[in-house]
């Protein structure tokens, strides 16, 4: 059903026509995001340049029952913003400002569409540090990494995006600004709202700015690589590094299947007959500290059965490890038409149960995987090359994934690490939670969006 | 209005007839809470031993309409754990097992009546650190310091208690558990409702445990006092210790008037005739960092003009810096009839301002403040000593306490850093926020304690 023209001019009239997109050419490229779903044509788009503007448009669409999707770069993996039929798109493309950085309060506040690549770049800038790295920080922006708390390479030390969220100024349904969380360290006022936001995918209310906590950064750090002839031994490796109260700023794993994608597509000069790899980065505030630590992690992956270690001599053989490991996804999707990249995440020590079991399955299903991911945080991203059109063996990639996600609970793990549930795995939440949860966290959407205009579909089914 | 025998006696065949109170002196016990407010008897007070008597409890209370406050030891300072006339009290102390320390993986899994300090020395014990140390810490309970968001003496470093909260199991209004958060340090399932537990006071559902998230202690650690002959200086010190990158596990202030409450009442040996002083601690992986950051600390000072600076020279001395500073409330709190403890943060550059401020107001009001707390996060607590019986200047006190607010808010700050607002501080609300503000909240509240029996007057009025 298309648009009712009164009221796409009302749009207009807030935010000025060329802020306003209706064409079926413009609109279908709002259609879909990086989820391996199907895609859905939205009735339009708007890009509000301001907080006013911002307010407005979200009380006009409520008020009109028109379903609200606010995207910012659409690099999310779970659906999140694959609009509803006949809704619109928030884009937040043009709320890209970073309004402040405070260097005394260590602290930024930014607009929602700001890239988080830029932010960390201008942060750096002036001395500081922004630890989350998503994958996509190239393009992603810093609302969708706080509607999806993404992770990223630096959780194990540093933590997620939720982790940088001191507060927000969030516009409600009734296209109120409410205010939560505060430029101070500690804040006790009004719930913990701005911590709610995190992962709340859209369904809860509009990001308007965010006051983003920053760090001072470290002042030495080391990359290594180490080789395992046995994947087991890798996985050990990992538990041993953190039992050992080691805590690496990163500690990535590639599998042998993941290791030859990478190297055919970068020729980084990875081990191409290695079981696994570990990628691994200690920082500190101290060169000796740092030294020692790598001392340790070496001498753990060593006594783990690592056949070789590499240490990045300078920066520029450290970048080319960082490369690689960024490369894992798109090495893999590139193998294949269709790329089901799993998120299911586990208690650090039960990484090697984990690994095991994802072989296990796949062997089972007789289907190519690559096993890359956070090992140091239990983080794992089993990746399945398929191709969707065949629905023979894409079935067969579904009964995979329900058994990986299986062994996930079992393993005292959960259905989502840093992807989120959007609708791709939202008929999973009942079997991590229970029937009660599901209920309790629809009371609570109701009351914030009682007329589920906000991003329905996601989250519960 | 006295309690229905019949209800008392299905609450009885609940939890063991011993588990319940109904006489009047057992019942005043549970009256009042830390804060300066009027106490309220509760009807009864019912203590569950197990998970099922806790769900059980909180549903015959909720379908019989009963006020539900739940209290752990009761140390709080916003009033949040006084119960409503005819109301009931839960009382977690029954419920203080330590279910699992897990040091593979780093986290806890703890029941709420378990004892803050009690937690730590276990934690200890296993080599591992949990580091939020609320000043209440000896008596206080892990499920109180959540409801609360309790702070301590290490949050510039280490954060307060939401940032060590993984996951929780909440007895919601029907009785039913509800799931939320993880044992893996990524999470991205469902809302996240454990961190939107943290400072809810008790009104969003009942905790029944919570995992808590474990670090590796540090490996070294340096205190030291430095002294100055203007209060002005020791706050410029503190701004500039952290604008130089130095991130102390502790940075402590006491002005003048604690010093000599504090020596008086300790003998510690601390200078009288110093306007104020800093108490620091720097630790870390590395006992050369430790080295560096002390010296670093120390030399900010003296360009600061600090006239002396003490190091602990032993772990002896350095208890005794500590015991000084713990020491603050209770020398206060004997100096006068009533200690009006105040909370207002600011961001940390603002503390100069903020402390001139302080001392300004208590001189326009002719009132005796003590200011110490924690600088290093910006958490001050200035502290009107008084007497609540005299009238007259009991009223100065509310109006400076307002005059305090104003000036932490023009400062960008919070009503409350680490206290809570309870109800204490509820009508100050708005002014930190907006009206619509208090509508989403008290929306959120709404649909997960339908009845408003959970801790119905705090937060909001």
């Amino acid at each position: 059903m298309p648009i009712n023209p009164t009221l796409v001019k009302e749009f207009e009239s807030i935010t000025g026509k060329e802020q306003v997109l209706t064409e079926p050419a413009d609109l279908q490229c709002y259609s879909y995001d990086a989820a391996v779903l199907s895609p859905v044509m939205p009735a339009l788009v708007v890009a509000p340049t301001t907080q006013e503007q911002l307010c407005k448009v979200v009380k006009l669409a409520y008020d009109n029952g028109l379903p609200i999707t606010v995207r910012g770069s659409g690099t999310n993996l779970s659906g999140s913003t694959i609009p509803q039929g006949d809704g619109m798109v928030i884009l937040t493309n043009r709320l890209n400002k970073i309004l402040e950085i405070n260097e005394e309060d260590l602290y930024a506040v930014v607009e929602p569409g700001v890239v988080t690549a830029q932010f960390a770049a201008a942060v750096t800038a002036r001395g500081l540090f922004y630890p989350p790295d998503p994958g996509s920080q190239s393009v992603s922006t810093l609302g969708g990494n706080v509607a999806h708390n993404a992770g990223g390479l630096r959780g194990l030390k540093y933590g997620v995006t939720k982790d940088y969220i001191m507060g927000m100024e969030v516009v409600d349904y009734r296209g109120e600004l409410i205010k939560t969380g505060s430029r101070t360290v500690k804040y006790v006022t009004g719930y913990n709202m701005a911590a709610l936001m995190a992962a709340s995918e859209g369904t809860l209310g509009v990001f308007s700015n965010i006051i983003i906590k920053l760090v001072p950064p470290p002042k030495a750090s080391k990359a290594m690589l180490a080789e395992f002839d046995d994947v087991n031994k890798a996985s050990e490796a990992v538990a041993g590094i953190i039992s050992g109260h080691i805590v690496p700023c990163t500690l990535e794993f590639l599998d042998q299947n993941c290791i030859r994608y990478v190297e055919a597509d970068t020729k980084a000069g990875l081990p191409v007959d290695a079981a696994a790899i570990l990628l691994i980065e200690v920082d500190g505030g101290h060169p000796l500290l740092v030294e020692e630590d790598a001392d340790k992690v070496m001498e753990v992956c060593r006594k783990c059965g690592s056949t070789n270690i590499r240490i990045a001599q300078n920066a520029e053989e450290k970048l080319k490890i960082w490369e690689a490991r960024r490369n894992a996804l798109p090495a893999l999707a590139r193998a294949r038409p269709t790329t089901v990249l799993e998120d299911a995440t586990v208690p650090r020590s039960q990484i090697p149960a984990m690994v095991a079991a994802v072989n296990a399955v796949a062997a089972k299903y007789s289907l190519e995987v690559g096993t890359f991911g956070h090992a140091g945080d239990g983080n794992l991203h089993p990746t399945i090359l398929c191709d969707r059109r065949n629905k023979e063996e894409f079935a067969r990639v579904e009964a995979a994934v329900d058994e990986i996600f299986d062994v996930a609970l079992q393993l005292k793990g959960t259905l989502s690490g840093e992807h989120g549930i959007g609708k791709a795995k939202a008929k999973w939440m009942e079997k991590e939670t229970n029937r009660a949860t599901i209920e309790f966290n629809r009371n609570l959407r109701r009351a914030l969006d009682p007329k589920l205009l906000f991003n329905a579909g996601n989250k519960f089914v």
